[in-house]
Order: C-alpha cells, then sequence, then structure tokens
C-alpha cells in the first residue's frame, strides 16, 4: 500500500434510494411529491436569462433568503439556505458539534445522521425508539454533545408532540438541538417558534418534500441571528457559491406561491388518509403517520418478499437493511391517487393467495 | 456566553469577490467569461422538462461525468463532479488531507486554501513565491502532508512548466499532490496526463471560467479510479444529492461543443494578449499570464488608489488586502474587447495627469 493512503479519510457511504431509469415506473422509494412545482417556477424558468449563466450567483442567495423569511415572519438573518437540507445538515454537524461528547439521536432515524458522525468524526450515541416506535424524550435527558431528531421522525412518520420537544430542548440548554422537519408539512406542528424562545433550537427544512422541488436541490435552517451568523462563516469557509442561478430563480416563485403550496400539500394528505384507511382493511401495521409516506408492516407476509415482489410489477418502495429491527418494514411514498389505487389494487391481489 | 458556544467551530472565512447589482458596470474582479455559454446550453434550458424537479436528481451525475470524460478520452470512474471546483476542493481536502504533517501551497495563491485548511484544522505551511512570483519548485521537495497549487496560480497567472510539475509530483509520491487546474484552458498545458503516470495526482477544473457558466456551478477532479472511489464515498458520506437537475442538463450540453469553448478561449486570448502590449506601454509591470486575467502594478501610481478610482468609474476590479507583497497589484479580469478599450481610455488619461 502507497503510504498516501494512511492520510485517507475512509468512510462507509450513505446510500441514497435509488432513482431507476425505467419507463412507466410507480416510484414510491425516495418520498418525491407527485405534483409538479408551483406554476410560478415554470414562468420564472421561461424568464431566466440564459447568459446570466456566466456570471457568479449571489452568495448571499439573497433573493430566496429574503423570500423565506418573508413567509416564516422571520429576519433574513435567521435563515440559512443550502444544497439540499443533506447540505444544511452536514454544515450544521461540522459548525455545531465538536463536543467530545457523544451526540444523540434515535436509533431509527434518517439514517445519514451516523454516517455524518462517522465522517466527521464525532461521536455519537443512539437511543432506541420505544416498542411502538415513538422517541422517549427521557432517553435525552442526560449530558451529550448535542441532539438531533427529524420531526415527524423518518422512516416511521410518527409525529413527535410540541410539548415533548420542548422538554427536550428545556433539558439540552447547553447543547444545540436541531429539529429535521423535512415533512412537517404534512400535517405536524413545528417547532419553529421556539427559536425565539430558545438560543440552542435549528430547525431544518426543505424543497424537496412538500414544494415538489428535489431536482433543485434546496433545503434552509432557521434560528437565532448567532447561530445563523456561525453557521454562514462555516459555510463560506467551506464554499462561498453553493445555490447556483437556476436554484435561486425558481426557488423564489415556490415560496411566493402560497395556495399552490397547500393545495399540494392537502391533496397529499387527503391520499394518505385514504390509503392508511384501505392499508389497515388488508391487514397492513404501522404507526400513524404525519408524513407524505407510511412504513408498514404486515404479520402474514414478509416484507422483503413483498419489496421483491412489488418491484417486479414496477411499483418502487424503500426497504432498509438496518437497523435489524425494521427489517420487516416497508416504506411507502404517498403518490397520486392512480398510483396508490394500482398499489393497493396489487396488494388486495396479492393477499388473497 | 452559553456553553454551546464552546463547541461552535469558530472560523474567519473565505472573502468572494463583489457580486455588485449595479447596471452597466464593467465587472473584471471575478475571472467570469465575458461571453455567453455554448448555444446548446439554451437550447437544453428550452427542452427542460420543469416537471422533472418533482424528482431527485441522479446522485452520480452520469451524464455529466461520461460527458466530461469523453472529452478528455478517460473513463468515467476517473471523474467526479462537484457544486463548482471550491465543492471539489473542499472534499479534496476533507477526504485526502488527513496527515499530522502540514500540507505544502505557495504564500500567494488562491486565497481559500488556507480557509479550508484553518476550518477543517488541516496543518499548512506557505511556501513564498520568488521574487517575480514564481514557484520555486525545490520548496516542496520536503516531507510534508499533501502539496497543491493553482496552475496557472491565481492571482499571478504565472504558468508553471509541466517540466516543473513532473518535477514536484516525482519528489511527492507518499502524498497526494492537487493541481488546480481553473485558468488551464486559457493557453496553459494540463498535468492531466500525469493521472495515468502517478497514482497520487489529482487535477482539477471548473465550467465557471473557460465554459462561461460561473452561475451553473460545476466543477470536476480527474484522477485515477481509486482515487476518485475515496473522494465519492467522502462526497456520499456529506450530501448525496449536489448536482441539481439543471445543471446536469445544462452542464452536458456545455461540454459536448468543443468547437464553441474553443473559438471563446481563443477570443479571450487574442484580448488578453493586446491588452498586455497596451498595459506594457502605459508602464504597467506585470508577469505573463496565461490565464483569463493580469496582476498588475505600476511603479508610479498607487494600486490601492487605482482600484478606488477605477471603481468610481463603475470599472470593478480586485484587489487584495494579504499578503502584504502583493498589496500593490490589482487582477484585472480579461472581458469583452468593447470593455478593455474602456478601460484601456481610462487608464490612459490617469496617467497623464
Amino acid at each position: 500500500m502507497k503510504s498516501w493512503e494512511d492520510n485517507v479519510r475512509k468512510v462507509v457511504p450513505y446510500t441514497p434510494g435509488e432513482q431507476p431509469k425505467i419507463e412507466n415506473l410507480i416510484k414510491l422509494n425516495t418520498n418525491e411529491n407527485p405534483y409538479p412545482p408551483a406554476p410560478g417556477v415554470e414562468e420564472a424558468w421561461k424568464a431566466f436569462d440564459i447568459e446570466k449563466l456566466k456570471l457568479y450567483p449571489d452568495p448571499a442567495v439573497k433573493e430566496l433568503v429574503d423570500a423565506l423569511a418573508e413567509y416564516y415572519g422571520l429576519k433574513s438573518s435567521q435563515v440559512f439556505v443550502g444544497v439540499g437540507s443533506d447540505d444544511v445538515l452536514a454544515m450544521l454537524f461540522l459548525t455545531f458539534f465538536n463536543s467530545k461528547k457523544p451526540i444523540l439521536f434515535p436509533d431509527i432515524t434518517y439514517s445519514f445522521y451516523d454516517v455524518w458522525a462517522d465522517m466527521l468524526r464525532i461521536p455519537y450515541e443512539v437511543q432506541p425508539l420505544d416498542e411502538n416506535l415513538h422517541i422517549r424524550k427521557e432517553d435525552y435527558y442526560r449530558d451529550n454533545g448535542g441532539v438531533i431528531f427529524p420531526n415527524p421522525n423518518a422512516p416511521t412518520g410518527v409525529l413527535q408532540s410540541l410539548e415533548d420537544i420542548e422538554d427536550i430542548i428545556k433539558h439540552n440548554q447547553d447543547v444545540i438541538v436541531i429539529v429535521d422537519e423535512a415533512y412537517i408539512d404534512f400535517g405536524g406542528r413545528s417547532a419553529l417558534p421556539f427559536i425565539e424562545k430558545y438560543d440552542n433550537v435549528i430547525i431544518v427544512q426543505t424543497f424537496s418534500k412538500s414544494r415538489s422541488m428535489a431536482g433543485a436541490r434546496i433545503g434552509y435552517a432557521m434560528a437565532n441571528e448567532k447561530l445563523i451568523r456561525y453557521l454562514n462563516d462555516v459555510k463560506y469557509s467551506f464554499n462561498s457559491y453553493t445555490m447556483n442561478a437556476p436554484a435561486i430563480a425558481l426557488g423564489v416563485p415556490a415560496v411566493k406561491d402560497r395556495e399552490y403550496f397547500e393545495k399540494t400539500v392537502q391533496h397529499v394528505i387527503a391520499t394518505r388518509e385514504r390509503v392508511k384507511v384501505e392499508l389497515k382493511a388488508l391487514g397492513f401495521v404501522f404507526e400513524d403517520s404525519m408524513s407524505n409516506f407510511l412504513f408498514v408492516t404486515h404479520p402474514e407476509i414478509s416484507m422483503v418478499q413483498l419489496f421483491a415482489d412489488l418491484r417486479k410489477e414496477g411499483i418502487i418502495v424503500r426497504h432498509f437493511d438496518k437497523p435489524e429491527r425494521i427489517r420487516e418494514y416497508l416504506r411507502i411514498t404517498i403518490g397520486t391517487d392512480a398510483q396508490m389505487d394500482t398499489l393497493l389494487s396489487f396488494l388486495r391481489e396479492y393477499l388473497k393467495k
């Protein structure tokens, strides 16, 4: 082995959900929104001056930051924008999780948290969800280097109450607490008000789910001005120009169209509630989800087998190999009504056999 | 102070060149290309299906990686793409500069290198350029944790010969050597062939200068398959989906149009050579630049004053406060012929006074 190999950071990377290029696939595996972006996004696309691409974009991403600040009733200095919420979360880990004490997060959660911690050599301890796949808030009442959890949690879809979240924050005033709200728009109540009440709370959201723009890669963090300043300093020490000109131009109209956003989200919620009833009738078991996916199991059939059988039908859902506790679950994204009807028809036949 | 502050990564960030929003500005401060992207980029923009934005982009960025591999006669497994060359370089520092020994780079160079090293807590030692602002290759023949330098160097524009670069590589077989070729297309010879001859060499290039696409944020690294694999593992541990759908769609036609690319680059070079002659006639002093900028001083006038006076005329160039050695220099991007004529007219009058 060459000696340069000694100094390579060797890591086991996060495995993203497949992005297969098969036609007519029913893609229910990466929690994308089945509806197109807001009409204003297409207008912005048409109006975009392609020659502008020769110039660097605005490193402060002011237009998009201002649009988000206005939407959420914040100051622009309280908003940070990155290349999807993964970029935002990676920057947050780098900026705020530098203690020798372990950071805490659930055992069943977004599977990128331990990857970031390993890569950045941040100690961590996972806290097991209870037998119903809920976070036990008391697990987070102990000395630690920081706390992060999604709400609703992924891949369970379970929403934690704001009272529980505030209890976790109250018990963690000496560290940064990050609430990862990628799925909050699908019926949850955001912990955003806590950023005014507590100086150590950061809320992360994304355009990839409720705003139908996974392809644009836009995520954001909201917190007090001081935390956002620290975060920006690290971002400007990593890559000054993270948001390209198209992301900025297309992101702004997506934020401004509140009506379309609410209509789309309500549509996804309505489909989800209907699918819940139908899946229950078929014997599937799951905790109540307040996200745009359901995390299901079934006492009579193997989920590993069902995953493979769905795939043969061109229906792709998500299966996680680890942790062991969730091997008998599938995560199913809520698609259009037609897509879900195809899935349900298949499952009805499948369970008859 | 709250105790969470103890664990914040506090850094002094890189300061990007200004992106002022003033109309009719002659913007010669951030080395952008004055010509628009290739015609195929506009066609790709028009053909883009906006609904696709609801889906995640291809995390492997296959189309763009393949296009680059074909252009440079490499295997796709030898190419890595990131959000501008800054993202690529940040990932390279994170992946390969993990030694306790200092990495080496010039004292006058791209001012992001020490920022990345500070942020990632990588020890480094700067090697002074000689009195003519050239790299002294012998400075790099010593025990170290890695070597990085731009070729041509920035902000000097000075091109190092391939023989010198090979000497540096030969003396550094135990560490990774990164040649940052952001400006190589403007008349230099790329060190790319060395990636086949040496297993520890990485070449970094960008779409921001010669390809007129600073606004799209696309940079890339080329090396042997093993190095690219290590780099991808770290990238997938940081952010799986860095390149958004527009960047991929627009980047591909920019690579494929070799003819437009060469024509644009030749135009910039021709303008640069003409401006060199005119500036020399006006008494400006500079080393020969093989990039799309000139790094100039003048024995009779203050560059700090000239910077301010140009600004009043709506002509923005770049001045660096540090290191001290280059305070009496200005970096002037090569713009269109008309822009450079305006600059030259102003300077002729200015020097008469």
